[in-house]
């Protein structure tokens, strides 16, 4: 049992999780995506306790962002089958891991970058239409070829259709999805290899051409995402003591430093949301509240959310039934 | 020494400031408002060693936001004269600190968590215009009383002229600062005690009223800040390693998670910033660049990019020349 036991013993602002709908969205993705049909993204999280969860549902094989979240998984000993699904060029500390790393690759630097850091098993990384990484897919069986001349495992490719998981209508996400899909299996024929890696939690039920799903948000999600209609619930939220009440608006301990703010404000039920300063979050809610009420704060963007905070508590109502370490953040 | 020695060697992203103009926007603060005229805000760096330096310029007193930044400062042995300029409920912690703690108070329930926490000082805070905390101006006298009733030392009032940072013509600026600390002078003559505790680095020259400045922001900048034609330069960026190049586009691994995202898009020089992932940059450079090089990207907000970090490299030029821990984070 964690010390506190009570959700208003928590200084805030916290990051907290609803156990139940927590739970059903772990239990929901294993049923849509069981075993290694989903690796589970680490990213969305950074925390090994939940990570273990996911494993405990089945899903063997992680997804990491950063080579920090790879080092955590293995000391966690959750190294099974790890793929870093991003470009590195330091991959001294990743070679040197107890665990079976993969390593993501789209370009002759990175592969002799993994090669040099003692990294054995990759994947050709292959742009499918989100202009960050990956290489062309008319280059990836050519790259396959040099890794594989430099002595690595090509296991298969992977490429993130991520321009893709906020599309709102569900058809055209579909057929984009498709799209994207046929430029990597085409690199796969190319490639070789037994894998095919892609997806996340907006286009996890709609992409039927990759072997496993990389979705991590599914877990806690955000207000984007629980725009989407998707069978996720919102778990995630920022407990937030009331400090001040005003004729015209209230203000909440919860601010920008404790929430992510890339896909812009985060939402409060009941409430307009005026702004978010640092450590802040100016508001005027339909019900009069009172100094020293607690409100849950609803985030647009869960992953740089949680990588603000040291701690996820987990609750059921009022009741404080778990906590968390967020263990895999910094780089 | 700290290790490693050479900026090359950094595992990226890493938070960087040059050490040259962090001395100069140092100099420059301190020779505007020597000694106690100015109480640096840590919350614009989260970090003891830099409050070091602050105090070594002669600044005996600091501001705070959070708890945790007082129990920092406190450890450090930087708890001379300590004022959490922001309303808490939760004051367990502050009372048993070896420091001198003063607290903002804005209604009589922050009035009574404080004299129940232990705290033995405060500061009326008083609105002045930006919609957050602070007591309506004509409300200051009576909490006042209300405080002093609880054995509270009143040592005076502050106010944030916070809506006035950003204010591009400085003639409108000063007129505006001018009104909002008429509305504290008066709140003042009210109150009662020594203190006037206003102003941050937007209004550091302009803001003749109050007694000392809570200006933070001055000491790395960013390129929000930079705006205003002030005389500080931005010291800090977020170092990143460029990790794939196209015809297109670049991408490098400095992402939301490693920058304040509240004002916009980051910056980075000889560069179009297209937008950032939680782990990358994409951007493309005017000149071309090859995967390896290395960029430094200038975040629109300081504060927030500070929090996400976890150690501040000082470099001059190529050389690393000191580490500082961003021991302040969290709450």
């Amino acid at each position: 049992m964690p010390d506190p036991k009570h959700l208003h013993d928590l200084p805030t602002p916290a990051l907290v999780a609803e156990r139940a709908p927590l739970e059903r969205n772990l239990a929901t993705m294993a049923e849509a995506l069981p075993g290694d049909r989903l690796r589970p993204h680490v990213k969305a999280h950074k925390c090994t306790a939940l990570a273990r969860r996911q494993a405990a549902q089945g899903h063997r094989g992680f997804t990491c962002a950063t080579v920090r979240e790879v080092e955590g998984m293995a000391a966690a000993g959750l190294g099974h089958d790890l793929l870093l699904a991003n470009e590195v060029l330091d991959t001294r500390r990743l070679g040197a891991l107890d665990a079976r790393v993969t390593v993501a690759v789209d370009s002759e630097e990175t592969i002799r970058a993994v090669a040099e850091g003692g990294v054995r098993e990759v994947l050709i990384d292959v742009n499918v239409g989100l202009p960050r990484c990956g290489c062309a897919p008319e280059a990836a069986g050519r790259l396959a070829d040099v890794a594989r001349t430099r002595g690595l495992e090509v296991r298969g490719v992977m490429g993130y259709e991520g321009h893709l998981m906020m599309v709102d209508d569900r058809a055209r996400q579909k057929q984009a999805t498709d799209e994207a899909m046929e430029l990597l299996l085409h690199a796969h024929e190319a490639v070789g290899g037994g894998l095919v890696s892609a997806g996340g939690t907006g286009t996890y039920d709609l992409n039927e051409a990759a072997h496993e799903i990389q979705a991590g948000s599914y877990v806690l999600m955000d207000t984007a995402y629980a725009k989407l209609g998707l069978p996720f619930e919102l778990a995630l939220t920022v407990l937030s003591t009331v400090i001040l009440v005003s004729e015209k608006w209230s203000v909440a301990d919860g601010g920008l430093k404790a929430l992510g703010m890339d896909h812009g404000d985060p939402t409060v039920d009941g409430a307009s949301v005026w702004f978010c300063s640092d450590e802040h979050l100016t508001f005027s809610p339909e019900a009069p509240l009172r100094v020293g009420d607690r409100i849950r704060i609803q985030p647009a963007h869960v992953d740089p959310t949680m990588a603000k905070h040291e701690r996820l508590w987990i609750v059921d109502g009022n009741e404080v039934v778990d906590v968390m370490e967020i263990d895999l953040r910094g780089w």
